[in-house]
């Protein structure tokens, strides 16, 4: 962190914890008898609760989204760019709730919290959990905060799914929706590298059949390797040619299987790191909750049927590079929510970055954001008068 | 097999093996004292010895291109769609030459077999062959068979690279190319793949640092890891849609990580049913092999440069839906041979088959083959007159 806070930072933030005593039946039909939701909130939620905006996060993020825990942090939340004082999501309008879903390994409850019933660590027996059991879990907190409708509900990826799954499941509690480089369900391809990543991290023989906790251990190598192979599909093919090219570790090729090309490093480096703040057990439950999500099916496919029943405004926003979730997933969903007659905006951004781009604050990004939630504040005010 | 012969197929073929004893200095510096090449042919070699034609195989190929091994084989060889007499690769016309590369796991020499210096198994000691090694390496089997000059040099994938090689290599060797779906060189998006396949081979446990077979293993989990990504690279994300969607296995969801959906238990097939006849030795010298070759390198990067010492007439192919080699590669070459002034024709299939097209016997695809090889034998004629 600079020495001094940039003007524009929410600032040191503290997160909270919500513990829930009401039972939660979740989709799989398993119920947690209690659980635990840690979220942070930036900016000040007004005297009539209307002006707050939930934040989802997507696979690996969590509930710090934006400002720094401590002073001595290197880095601020994940998204920061996008949250904080005159930014797009502007917490001078606006209060934020980010919370870390549940089976998150950053504080909510999970594979790595302990089972109060067995008081042992959940690991494999921590339930698999659904976009649709999060929604429920993100409603018990607004209730919690008395936050009866929310402004707009933001996210990207498997967020946007969230967002998308609160319009169908609680119309009347949000007014807004952001649903950034998502689609309405995965592809086979998608469910195809899920299924890759989930093998790495069950194959790995720490894994333990998911109880490696118990055993202290950890199965590093398949995490990694997890993360490598999803590392490859949050960029584009040119992002990683223009950032790496072949260059290569040495003057000549080396013959060995040490690194020859700077990308090798890079992946094995980028594996490595997410072995060291993320927990294998929620890996794998937040691709199976990517591969469940479909809502459409509830209407045998007809995702305009489906979304009929959302009331709230929306912003669809893709990415030109990003063929994780290209911008033709996107489309799937403004079309149908023009065949529904709803009110939607659509803007697909020109950026390198692959899906990685939703986390990164491109101008015409942030301004497409920006001005949507602009409009979203000033009916705010209009309403209060 | 049929009970009877398809009129089309080469019927019953015999592998041959040529033993070599004359060193061959590898491009790592190390020199291979003797070693043998399996290999296959079709047709009949003429008189002048001008009417064969090389097949070069990609990553996971052998010598058995075309024919059966026994009449109780279930499968002919890999490429029987294309080679056989009237096919696009007529053996009426030509003599086919298949082979199996240096540092493969089919009857050439490799990692499985033994070391005569030290009368070990080679395993992680073998060497790292590239792509010009075995150019190299399959001229000397043109030299054994008589053949000084190819009618044609055919090849799809890694394959093509082999035959851009020779174009390269030994311009007076060969008449014609056809390098289908293939590039001048990986992009990093490519190499980061094959990084990914093979630290899934590294950190199986059997792997046991590349010698697996001393202790009587296999890395099953980590080839049959490499193995599933692979197969997603080599199928578009819309064949794989049109063939699994997200078909179920059960009525409805289980919430657990047995199989899901259909693709699941797909690639867990496809992953282990290679376990049982590749090995994965094998496997990393060829990721290494796309790697390292870049042939415009010699030449800063001008591929033109380096192209204009070809003499031959040049045929690519490439494959709309093809993601892993897309076009666009294809069109790096055309694009370098055109300005090298060479000869050259070029064809982009529509196809949903991705990658893996070129295996298929598309209509369009086998008439382009089918028409440049029948110019080439038509010229064949006309020298011999």
């Amino acid at each position: 962190m600079p020495d001094t806070l940039p003007a524009n930072s929410v600032g040191v933030v503290v997160p909270q914890i919500a513990q829930f005593d009401t039972p939660l039946t979740l989709s799989c039909g398993q119920t947690l008898s209690s659980y635990q939701l840690v979220y942070e909130t930036y900016g000040e939620l007004n005297q009539q609760a209307s002006n707050a905006i939930l934040i989802c996060h997507a696979l690996s993020g969590d509930h710090h989204a934006a400002g720094y825990h401590t002073m001595s942090d290197k880095k601020p939340g994940w998204w920061d760019s996008a949250i904080g004082p005159g930014k797009a999501i502007d917490t001078n309008q606006f209060f934020v709730v980010s919370l870390n879903n549940l089976g998150g390994c950053c504080g909510s409850t999970g594979p790595t919290s302990i089972n109060p019933e067995t008081n042992q660590i959940w690991g494999a027996h921590f339930p698999i959990v659904t976009v649709e059991d999060w929604v429920e879990s993100q409603a018990r907190l607004a209730d919690r905060l008395g936050i009866r409708t929310f402004a707009a509900i933001v996210g990207g990826s498997l967020g946007g799914m969230q967002v998308l799954e609160w319009s169908i499941r609680f119309p009347d509690r949000l007014k807004a929706a952001a649903i950034i480089a998502s689609a309405p369900k995965l592809s086979t391809q998608n469910i195809a590298f899920n299924e890759v990543a989930r093998q790495s991290i069950r194959r790995d023989p720490e894994f333990h059949d998911g109880n490696y906790l118990d055993q202290e251990t950890v199965p590093t190598n398949g995490l990694g390797l997890a993360r490598m192979l999803g590392h490859i599909t949050y960029l584009s093919d040119d992002a990683m040619g223009a950032k790496f090219g072949r260059q290569m570790r040495h003057d000549a090729y080396q013959y060995n299987y040490g690194i020859e090309f700077e990308v090798e490093s890079y992946l094995r480096y980028q594996g490595e790191a997410f072995t060291k703040r993320f927990d294998a057990n929620t890996y794998m439950l937040m691709t199976k909750a990517l591969d469940y999500f479909d809502p459409a099916a509830q209407a045998n496919g007809d995702l305009a049927a489906v979304l009929s029943r959302a009331q709230c405004e929306f912003l669809l926003v893709s990415f030109t590079t990003d063929w994780r979730f290209a911008p033709e997933r996107s489309e799937e969903i403004v079309n149908a929510l023009v065949k529904a007659g709803k009110h939607v905006s659509y803007t697909k951004i020109e950026a390198a970055e692959g899906h990685d781009a939703f986390l990164f604050p491109i101008p015409r990004y942030m301004n497409a954001l920006s001005s949507f939630l602009t409009r979203v504040a000033k009916r705010l005010t209009t309403e209060v008068k």
